[in-house]
């Protein structure tokens, strides 16, 4: 039983929402999602962070108002996120990153990411904040954390013709395995202190301006 | 409550999404919300601030995946958002806010503040973010910078059986008048720069990294 605490409360419906497929896209990346959902959980209810999953954009085209009810929603699409998936505060620093998980065993691919996502996580760095991705390698069960500044070396170059994906062996020589622990199963906050507050074993990863 | 788009039998998707009334919520506010997006666009292009406004959660029932085009949603419904608003960084810091307008020309009633919002909030400042409310006195044509720790005075007093709402003379007296301009409609940035970091820089051309 790995998520004891998983039926939600569902308001004025006798259906089950499918919060397995919500989206074609977040379906790929669910079990990775709930585990960061989790995890903020636990950072929030022991106050180490306060960091939230944002709301997947939704284009709303048709509302119904039902006398005495909830409005209905009839028909509307999924839209493509402008920033990132998550963002919060710990301990003082604006926390922004984009968590992906591929069957992939050799790179994760490109498809998946969009620029003006990246352009978004390159100006939070600038303005002094912690941007970053999370990516897992489903069939490794490797969960790595990889600084945007170190993402955009490989990204950038694919607008000169390279590669569309971002190598596993360029992941694992500039990122972080991110640790498992039962309450913690993606304990990203555990590199972000040895990366950004305590002098981390890869200097590079360093992002604050004075 | 007035719903003019509310008709019941409105078939078909030739219709514009209909931006101005996206929620029954964001609909008593959305003067503000449209000033507040084009402020924090025009910040985002000067490279001032990157803030954004979170997108309305919802509650996704019914999904259809016909073949070779979008997923359709058939039914889902506006939920409850458990932080705020607004959030994003300026300057390094965390900035995290949630705007209200009313009609009211004597305080602003809590009936759509919600508990849950103003832990967040509380918990943001105790983890060295900055957050505040801002409020529209829209039959007065004044709008109001907030902090947390002003706001919380008087919301605490009610669980003591108290008012239920913000007095005006109040947020006058403990709040901040937030300047307007053509291309800064809600400039909150300036208060921030006087209230959280004494006086703030004059300096525009802040340092924009390639």
């Amino acid at each position: 039983m790995k998520y004891p605490k998983g039926s939600r409360h569902h308001k004025s419906s006798t259906k089950q929402p499918n919060y397995k497929q919500p989206t074609q896209f977040g379906n790929r990346g669910m079990t990775l999602e709930k585990e960061l959902n989790e995890t903020n959980k636990f950072y929030l209810e022991t106050n180490q962070a306060v960091i939230h999953k944002k709301p997947t954009p939704i284009q709303v085209v048709q509302v119904d108002y039902p006398k005495r009810s909830a409005a209905v929603i009839k028909e509307a699409y999924y839209q493509q996120p402008s920033t990132t998936d998550y963002n919060g505060i710990y301990k003082g620093k604006y926390i922004d990153f984009e968590a992906k998980q591929t069957n992939n065993k050799t790179s994760l691919p490109f498809s998946n990411i969009h620029e003006h996502q990246v352009q978004h996580m390159r100006k939070v760095e600038e303005h002094g904040g912690i941007s970053f991705f999370i990516i897992r390698f489903k069939a490794l069960s490797e969960t790595f954390f990889l600084p945007i500044r170190q993402f955009i070396k490989v990204w950038d170059q694919q607008f000169e013709g390279n590669r569309k994906s971002l190598p596993y062996q360029f992941i694992k020589e500039n990122g972080h395995i991110i640790p498992f622990t039962l309450q913690k199963k993606v304990d990203y906050l555990t590199i972000i202190d040895r990366v950004y507050f305590n002098g981390g074993d890869k200097d590079e990863s360093r992002s604050q301006k004075p």
